[in-house]
């Protein structure tokens, strides 16, 4: 059964703390096994990559087979549906529009004393894309790491997919296709995120490596933090709903059921002012339950991780929701704009009942890879800012240095680090020759 | 002796590779002690902190002295000569005024469909700021770190720093009352970052931990990271001067000994097209050297890992300054504009003779916290960015929702996630009946 609450309960603050303190998910350690899969691939390259894929993919490659070819692409997404392949151009049309509005602007400026400021974006030259093998390999999720990549101006973007037993996913390849991926090579675990990292024979290495996998994926991305960038580790996943009275109590029970037949260890909270809507948006899942196709996963996400919280008003309910941060939130009330405007932590916000959250894993044009298990309090999903740096600029005149140059020498001077005060000195001693 | 380099070398780009590659730092493995005083801290709170501060800053505290009191930050404020106060005032105000520029906007829109999309950006709640003690204690770090914390509206912001036997920095005080910090704490090590992370009696939790520190500190960030966010974990830094023949030798001298001077293990690096420039600076360098105060800092560092590279012209400069992404680059050339154009990796540029690095340091308005070892390949400095986050919006209509929703229904279907399809499928039939 989920968690019943109600703030009304005198135990209600020590029940909420400990829903939200709730460890979800037993992350195996992996880190040593995953430390002597990184070494091996960067002490044999190529071969220590073929030899890892025979082990765990059952699969036999060559330094030449490690990409698919062209004709190999080409051959795989004719087997696509026409219906399917239109959904996935819109998509991809939709998320391209979206992400194309982030790009952010260069900025460049003369201040009073004649110094010009600023600073300029430049892309990532090179990043990796990590797409899971298997039931977990999604087509939205290429779309969502990639677009934003290539609309930042990433030159060279690279896919690393495992095709365990040869099983390569159609749909994937489309989607690749469709964002504009230049390489894609049929590996994946540790040894595929350690490839990229260091490259091998076959494999550049990238600069960032993006994208979700298992804990062996997860671990490797760790270690490689620091020679290249990386995207955040995500963590169990979750939706909130804030419905009043006025919602629809089956469709928000297939909002939270979306979410838990991720994972088991999905989260899913209902947080009502009705404590009639609470009744029928339980019984709802229950009913639901009975059928769904996912019911041996979303079944015991419901009931272990589930909650319905009775909150006096909407307000109560915001600041709940604020305290858990939810990645996915859903506001299924009458003025859904006047609820959103008091939320302060949140992933994605998905206003009203016509916005089921499915529409923003798929098509809505906002990304789906957002930030877990609370860490909205201080991050953000992935977007185009992940793909690009920033680079100060500032240019001194002789006046701009007569200026603040004096400042600069005694704060040097406070930290007792000579050289940077004499660099400032020698120039305005030249000056006031 | 620094390496030295010509491009017109036969083997240049086997000895470019190495210099690239060459390890600066050991990082002893304090990991397992790191682990160790978190789980103390979690366990045990307050108490564990004052007995770790006793042990490492032979200080005793106790819950009510964790905390400088009002009375004590003033009093040490009023020891800051007049001087120092002014020129960390004026900075104070300058890298305001820069990080203003940087607050990112709030975008919302209706597209065709009429369903509206944006984002939102919220400041990250609380932040916690460690600065570290004894010699690396520098006012202009809490300027940097602790000002865009405030730009992008920190409510709560609370500084620690260690005070080996007592001692404090007054001008870190100083720096962080006019940063508007508003807690700062006597505590540091892993032992600090442990108690901003998870909390203890007497201080409470924040979002995000940011600032530089040692080994320990470094490690007790990563072990955190996830519980609440970090910045980067710095690495060795590095300064790249790019000069052609007009360029002053004295000041490049001083601009690499200012790199020089702050680690051994920093790297300062000159190219140039002037072989007669290459041999001005080296003697310059050499001659600082036999003088400058932190020269037993300043000369192994320019021994063990400073390099100087002749090359055939400055687009050659340019392509190899890219290929280190250095941290600080300065290019003392005629046209700096022109070369800062064809620059694609780069923490901060210091454009023309008048903009010693030094300025950026301390006054120039842009972050002295900068993406070090390489890494501004894939990241940028510390900026307001750092204390925001991205909360998307979506907002559907029914007519939205019937133009791209049966799309989402059929991605959810290719992807055997049922619930998501029928969440959407729910809606449709309501619209359809």
């Amino acid at each position: 059964m989920p968690v019943f609450l109600n703030t009304q309960d005198p135990d209600f603050d020590a029940a909420f703390t400990e829903l939200l303190s709730a460890k979800r998910e037993d992350s195996p350690d992996v880190d040593d096994v995953v430390a002597g899969i990184i070494a091996d691939v960067r002490a044999r390259g190529d071969a220590a990559v073929i030899e890892l894929t025979a082990k765990f993919d059952r699969l036999e490659l060559t330094p030449d087979t490690l990409r698919f070819s062209e004709a190999e692409i080409e051959a795989l997404i004719a087997e696509v549906s026409d219906a399917e392949r239109a959904a996935l151009e819109l998509a991809a049309e939709r998320i391209r529009a979206y992400h194309a509005k982030q790009m952010p602007q260069d900025m460049l400026w003369r201040e009073e004393t004649g110094a010009e400021l600023g600073w300029r974006w430049t892309p990532v030259s090179a990043a990796g894309l990590y797409v899971p093998g298997g039931l977990a390999s999604y087509p939205s999720s290429v779309l969502m790491n990639a677009i934003p990549a290539k609309v930042a101006g990433v030159e060279r973007l690279a896919i690393v997919v495992p095709t365990p037993d040869g099983q390569a996913n159609p749909l994937v390849l489309l989607a690749a296709k469709l964002a504009g991926v230049d390489e894609i090579y049929r590996i994946g675990g540790a040894q595929a995120v350690a490839a990229l990292a260091y490259g091998t024979e076959s494999i550049p290495a990238v600069d960032k490596i993006t994208g979700p996998g298992n804990a062996f994926v997860a671990a490797a991305k760790r270690r490689v933090f620091g020679k290249v960038g990386i995207d955040m580790i995500a963590g169990p996943s979750e939706i909130l709903v804030i419905a009043d009275e006025q919602a629809n109590p089956e469709w928000i029970a297939l909002d939270l059921l979306s979410q838990a037949e991720h994972d088991e260890s999905a989260q899913s909270i209902l947080i009502t002012d009705s404590p009639a809507m609470a009744d029928a948006v339980t019984a709802a899942v229950e009913k639901q339950l009975e059928t769904l196709e996912r019911r041996a996963i979303a079944g015991p996400s419901w009931r272990d991780f589930g909650a319905v919280v009775v909150v006096d008003d909407l307000d109560q309910a915001a600041a709940l929701s604020n305290r858990v941060a939810p990645e996915h939130l859903e506001l299924c009330v009458a003025d859904p704009d006047a609820l959103s405007a008091k939320i302060t932590h949140a992933g994605a916000i998905f206003l009203g009942g016509w916005t089921p959250e499915a529409i923003g894993d798929y098509i809505g044009g906002p990304n789906h890879v957002l930030p877990t298990a609370r860490s909205a309090r201080f991050s953000s999903g992935l977007s185009v800012m992940d793909f690009v740096k920033r680079t100060t600029l500032a240019k001194m005149t002789p006046e701009a240095l007569q200026a603040i140059g004096p400042a600069a020498e005694t704060l040097a001077i406070s930290e007792s680090l000579e050289a940077h005060g004499l660099s400032v000195r020698a120039r305005l001693d030249a000056l006031n020759k």
